[in-house]
């Protein structure tokens, strides 16, 4: 026959945004490899720059990013490093994006409104990207916005595994900050076999334009409250319900989110005295000055390295929280 | 110039299919016009086939159809009108579903399943559907699977319009069925000036394999409950929701839903004596003989036609919603 | 360098509907395989839903689905099973639909019309499938309808095995049972050595509003007559043929065709005195209690196996029926 | 408001290739308005170049050509100017192929071959080509081939026309050249209410090698014959057709088609003595110099007119065929 | 016939994005309309949220934005103003980009680089354009790099109006600051009637490692020179280019420029004393603080005006510059 | 599990159009392999054929064809080929195309002007090609053309090697021979350490419509001239700028040209006495009764191995051209 035949070979590669290199480094040293050296730039005027400094030809690339303040500069550089990767002949491109960005934008609140966490499953896909891995979506629909596999991975189990040493069930109530949020309370307080709580924002109808009170729904007094969220942003809403927990006789407050965006004021209000303890994974960077003695940041790494070493190998995602979550 | 010049006409077509031709009937009426003939039949091996009688070159078409059982059919029956409207040239065509099929798969709640949901708003897509038209969908990041406008109604005011004369805020409680429904349910509260109720299920910790028990979280005692939910189904859900109210002390239990799927055996059992009154609109068809006397079917004609008024006028569908949900 | 090296390897996945689960256990049965195991259910509003119980990750999946009545529920569901392999990373679905449905309606034969044929590729396309497997579509056209490859498989060498053993090219007729398929009779005419007979429906000029006469071009007279078509559905059309065939003079009339409907009546009448003999294939489930004593079924298993293996093994598929059709 | 209204206007444009401009001339003509000027050029190198002299911005534009020999260059011509109106902000533009090209490789007839026709059908998408336009396509399912409309036009009411007053229905026969064309010789033989006949090529079975024999199938003694097909490109089966028919007693032979490709050898062979008249339509040009005296060609100008104005004027295609086709 | 008839309309709508309010307000201006009234704003996080605060259904909209630093907030801005144009059932959405971001990155220099300018083009694309208004290129082919109509202005009418009054042809020699924008400086040289020079910048062969020589081709002596370039971005180039005209004799140095990028340290370097005068347009905004005295910033509104009056009103762009540029 | 392994395997396919299988064939030797046998043809009405002899399911194919004169009939092999191999199951397919279609046509120039060299890249796309490899695209951002990756190659080292044996840098100008091939030129000075001069064509301002004068801007006077350009069409341009050399005191004048379009009166006026040597590669084709003396052709053959070598086995295009281009 007039061909050549040879034996078919897999690379994985891992490429790092600029926004939290030690990420990828991690994963990429849980996996015993290294990250692609890679020249990104942000010339004078804002543009952005990449080139990635060895072949990428028929690889299997995972483009780790942490979609971190300023968001949209992580967004548009994993976006050109995609784009690259395309170019360049890369076999797979996979986006990994721990925390989705513009993920509590997922539908139309009101008229003429985007629904900008679909757009951006949008220019993922119109960039070159063909799957696309992230941590605990803020509405697991999201999935649903790629035209593609979604590896939707949970820090429930790492998380957990955390608290199962130091809480006591007996003393324990999950708590949900707000209505939306109830069902993942709901998972927490049947896996850590703990009474459910939720604060209910309503508003005030004694007094006028007071936009909430906010009600506490279940039993917390003589509680440790478990306040349990996908994120905190700027720690407003978790300190209010903080707050109100200690106010009904909550004996202790310990918060637990995947993801640390911690927009100003966060840093400041979340040392309240109201909150004991705030437990928190990297899936965005927490800077060394923007830590205090009662947060505890949990590493995200070994999760992300494990889910890759799956797809990489045609493995199951899925087992990987078979029992936990 | 070597051109032919003429004014440009805009044609608004109301195509139905056959699942329930009485909507799109009364659809008609409401726009005083008639919905175009269509010769639409099953042949004997089960395929689909369906031809309009006139002309719909150019044409704004509105395919309406009911997603009642057998579902596949009505779907089917629907994407083959649309691919026959884009042959046929129409302009612009919108798929009417007033009850979004497969909603309520919508995610991946574990690994190797579809996106039905999504799956859902590709084949329209794929069919040649411009624009999509729904009801009160069951989640509403559904907008975001399809890539176009989504024109996403609520049947809150008609609802809300018929309770409004009948409840006494005072002596009222909304109660949302389950956890995962507990925001529709704080805007009915918050809308109605009523306080708010929610039914968790949970194991049941002395009894091993037991599913559920049936906790109220709120307080229902000597109150008309107000069960509200997106849909009803077979009815299990609500109706040992409403028995768990009684026992709980409600004095009567009123149940509003959109979408009355009402498979077997809603019909049954929701002439329970712990129901008092059920409250639903017709987005989906409710023959006669599986009405009964405490059940009151609400119509969504004037809504669809009002909806798709603004859409073929340019107008605003945004501002039919103003003020009122 | 920065990258992970593996061998690559190819893994074979057969995934089956509900329509006709044992076609697909003897397909897998011949690949010395089996079946994988998949949780596919109807709820009680008529909407499917399926999941795979083992991971598919980097797989070359085999959907096969037989489309029998209900055809839009084994439709869906087949689309539903590709959703849910293109979201769990397949590397590669093809669409087995051994009777391609809604193969009839392939053109607009009048204005408005769909051509649901394309429709159902598009479907399959959006849904995620890479490429089609199929026996003898009702037009070689449809082909085109898939943007992408199309495996088009001949059921003739089965069938022709068959009949080589048991009829006697000297006293045979092979007969065409309308002006639409005469090609294909053609080619059974020129396998067998045997001369070709038309049957010629036309209106009856004597008669007015009688829509056709069966007019027989060429003899048959003294003839045992193979009437060929490519699918029976009803069993008029072949029941009108047979009786006109015998009147002319038939000393037997033995039917060949692929794909079995059999829509009502089809069983009745196919058992009538003008029809020695019918043989098809089982593209298509036939019931054990709508069998009778002179029909015979042919397995189309091997064919499908042998065709997978050829497709996941990059052999070929053409050389399958090099010298036979 | 903050906006600017005007009222909409639709401006219609024909733009014509190199290939038969006296066609789009024609057609400009029954529409009373002119070919839009244009500046069509073929390079030394052999690339063609196309720019309009006038705004084409927001018009609706039918780029007619004629698929003549150098097909290709007519092909490349079109999809150039196509082009060309999409970055100028045509609104809509029709491709208008009286002859579709490629519309014999409709299928795979053999493994690895091309399905050329679709592959047209991609391009002119690719292109930017809204709608096609086009005569008599060799296999209906090319409609199909296409994800849009198609404004499939017959010839058959202008040849029939011709027909009606020139043949006496009492001592013709229809008689089709080959079995691949049955189908439309049986529509020509009911509308005219004369017999069908067929022409069977097969091989010899005593002369080993011999590709065909040519067998009559039905009477044609004493008759005069109208073979009709859809094409005619070197004439060679319609000449064999036409000289068995005589050697079967037929007394006159008249062709009926719509295409007159007229490949070499077509001009000498069809000036043959058994041909009594030529009949076609000027799809492709026939120049002067390549016509003789039985030959009549029937202009196409007014049908494509009528439709599109039909097109630009949102009315109906369909109903120009009614009664006739 | 079953459909309602009114006479379509087109209503012109003007977005502003935030980088550069004013140039909106003053292309709104000059068409006698106002900015559509819009709640764009950044959350605490850095996403970006855009709503409409009147509806835009059916509308011919126009969204401009000013890509400055920080350009990717400008354009992750406009991307997301598209979305929910498209979801909210714009008819047309046009990409106004004066200053197309990402311009330079058009090309691979070298392998496994982006082509950034592409990946614009088909964000804009996957967000929802239909088509791109921009002014001066930094390639024409950029043009190509959307599917889709793009107008392209040129600026050049506008600064030579400008200098025409200002310059003496006699005494004027037009100077290109490097080889690659020679095309430019040609078409200038030709309309002014001016002498062309160039800058040739090339290693110091005497000299290892030294990068560049500034090396003028051409007559200078004793000549005004207009530097000529399409952007000016940290101003190093021109600065340099200016300081060696002087230094071969120029008597006079003016700098004209489309886009005025400014990044540092342009207004620094700008004033040096070997420029006489600079003149560019605010595709960009320039603020107060950041102007100098010989600094001249010409209005580009009134152009874009007049483009999107021809586009809106299907009349011509390219008429806007015959005879001009 | 329920499935089948295998180890993955690569198969390299070459394959060629018919305008230069030399070519083809030289790459395959090259590579110590054969071009797969084919069957294309050309059908009496221009229709092209082709089918491939051997199985090409999972195949990595690369399609050469090189684009001469009859241009367009290369392009739609090319095309039909990659359809072919499409529906033939190929795993990956390479269009080869040494010399770029219409690459002059890559940008609107005027108004209503096609971009046909992005038209092309849509209809390799459309046909269903996943990437393109080419030699000095006439503008690199053709790259950006094509929605994949570009294998640009460049025949600067083939035509470099060829030159530095014979050509003494003291002695030698690199000249451009207009304003829009001097970025060539400069990087050719720099390469070969010699000057750069440039031939200015502008209006002569003392006879009106006279086209042009050919300036000449550096010094050439005593120099060996190396006119440097991507392609050479008719050779007009390079004649002319050849004899203004001549003029200006060059000594010789030599010509390097990647592609030798070589259109009309090209053989006759290259011939010219100005004209000392003519190198050229032959990514057209050449035949020896178009060759002279003074003509060097260098094969191309070598470099596009290499390149399908590198693309085959995950290797690098990059790394090719290190250190040379």
């Amino acid at each position: 026959m007039a061909s050549i035949k040879i034996t078919g070979q897999k690379r994985l590669v891992i490429i790092s945004g600029r926004a939290y290199p030690e990420l990828a480094e991690q994963v990429a040293a849980e996996l015993e490899t290294e990250v692609l050296p890679t020249d990104a730039r942000t010339f004078a005027n804002g543009e952005i720059y990449a080139r990635f400094d060895e072949s990428v030809r028929g690889c299997d690339a995972f483009v780790i990013q942490s979609h971190a303040r300023p968001i949209n500069e992580a967004l548009m550089e994993q976006l050109i490093m995609v784009d690259a990767l395309k170019r360049a002949s890369a076999k797979r491109i996979t986006v990994v994006a721990p925390f989705y960005p513009y993920s509590r934008q997922d539908k139309k609140g009101r008229g003429r409104e985007p629904i900008s966490a679909r757009l951006i499953a949008d220019l993922f896909k119109a960039a070159g990207a063909d799957r696309i891995m992230s941590v605990d979506l803020h509405a697991a629909q999201i999935q649903g916005f790629f035209d593609g596999p979604v590896d939707h991975l949970f820090a429930m189990p790492v998380l957990l595994e955390h608290f199962r040493a130091k809480l006591d069930p007996s003393t324990l109530a999950v708590v949900s900050p707000d209505m939306g949020r109830v069902r993942v309370a709901d998972i927490w307080s049947d896996k850590l076999g703990a009474p459910l709580a939720i604060i209910h924002k309503r508003r005030d109808p004694l007094v006028p334009n007071q936009v909430s009170v906010h009600e506490i729904v279940g039993d917390v007094s003589g509680k440790v409250c478990l306040l349990v969220d996908d994120m905190i942003d700027t720690g407003r809403t978790i300190v209010k319900a903080a707050e109100a927990l200690k106010k009904n006789g909550a004996t202790g407050v310990v918060v637990a989110a995947t993801h640390a965006i911690f927009s100003d004021p966060a840093f400041d209000i979340l040392q309240a005295e109201a909150i004991d303890q705030v437990v928190v994974t990297d899936t965005l960077p927490i800077p060394e000055d923007k830590r205090w003695d009662r947060l505890t940041v949990l590493p995200i790494a070994p999760l992300l390295a494990r889910a890759i070493h799956e797809v990489f190998d045609d493995g199951s995602v899925t087992s990987m929280f078979d029992g936990a979550a």
